[in-house]
């Protein structure tokens, strides 16, 4: 007897908007792992603490937060700590802000797990679509298509993608702000952007782009560009 | 006093995938309305059948299933039918398959009522997520980007976009199934794409796309592209 793993989405942080089914997975896991950086808290933990202290164990599965990429011993490192659990015949609920597999570190342990264990991914409201209806703004509609990227883009490669998008969203801002500033002052679609910050969060920030100062931005902030909004939302 | 809107995103069609918070909105709303065809069932309101008849009214608002555009004409009606019972001072939940703000009927139903009245928007587990995790794919992770875009578009114009997305979801498949098939073959990417329907839901099927035949699809269906699948998962 093998345990299983669940990918559970939690959604953007609002403990309000985890789903019926995560809830149920969650509270029926053995064992509960999340990421979390080296020292202190973890995030995709705190959108779920009231549920939490039922007698499970907790992997806290540990992350360098410097900028860049992460280094793969640390996911082989988190793999290896869910496997043992797996192997035990206990059932893991690895805990996932947002959607499990939109930008996510599940998708490194999912690619190292697969293969080997039984899994089940239980999708979440991500962080795209909870900014979205922070700032009241459609993503896609009729023959509209939605881009999503990350700001760690070069600032060429950038400037291409969102120059032909009808709607896109940015991501990962973090140290990126100021070029994408620039990138978006290039284009003269500066005004056309908003920035939205934890979304879902009572700390939750919605703004101008344009008003946003500085060179960097916190993780969990994303910026939503609709170069015709007019158009798409009225026509 | 007048009534709130509250834009309700109910997720993709397992009723386990409602958020708490859009069940907390469903129950305290004095009127619950939804998009339905012209004759016959409510998919929306199938997802939440289980938590009506507790003495709320409801409103249908039909929209033809023709294939097309919807008449604005109908969304004026449904925004009029919305707006009579805000005006009476009664909180209306309107329900949304998916996600509010993606490729939904909400979109057009918002920009007509937001002005005037105020409205909540309740994100939800889009049926992008859905079928990523029904099928078990990433949709992005590390600098790639992710592309959403409708099967509606012309030829020419989703060959152009497909080309150089890294991972892309087209939607709206319907009567435009067979012209996809053609566009990615012309790609040759047509073995690069998953075919999702009814993503969530007991009949849910996962294929691949060249292993589907004929020239439609059912509306609720999507195809997830990764042309580059093995680089952007596992390296």
């Amino acid at each position: 007897m093998t345990g299983r793993l669940f990918g559970l989405g939690l959604g953007p942080g609002d403990p309000e908007l985890l789903t019926l089914k995560a809830l149920r997975f969650l509270r029926a896991a053995d064992v509960v792992a999340y990421p979390a950086p080296q020292a202190g808290e973890s995030f995709a933990r705190s959108i779920v603490a009231r549920w939490l202290d039922r007698g499970q164990s907790e992997i806290a599965i540990r992350f360098p937060m410097r900028p860049g990429p992460v280094p793969a011993a640390a996911y082989d490192a988190g793999a290896a700590a869910l496997a043992a659990e797996l192997g035990r015949g206990r059932d893991v609920a690895l805990l996932c802000q947002g959607d499990p597999l939109v930008y996510g570190s599940f998708i490194e342990l999912f690619a190292r797990l697969a293969g080997r264990w039984e899994v089940e991914v239980v999708p979440g409201v991500s962080s795209i679509c909870a900014a979205a209806a922070a700032a009241r703004l459609p993503l896609a509609s009729r023959e509209a298509s939605l881009l999503v990227l990350p700001a760690t883009l070069a600032e060429a490669d950038l400037a291409r993608r969102l120059m032909t998008a009808d709607t896109a969203v940015i991501v990962k801002l973090g140290q990126h702000l100021g070029k994408l500033r620039r990138v978006l002052e290039g284009l003269r679609l500066l005004d056309r952007a908003i920035y939205v910050e934890r979304a879902s969060l009572p700390e939750e920030r919605i703004l101008p782009l344009a008003a946003v100062e500085g060179e960097a931005a916190p993780y969990f902030s994303l910026a939503i560009l609709r170069p015709h909004s007019t158009e798409s939302t009225h026509s």
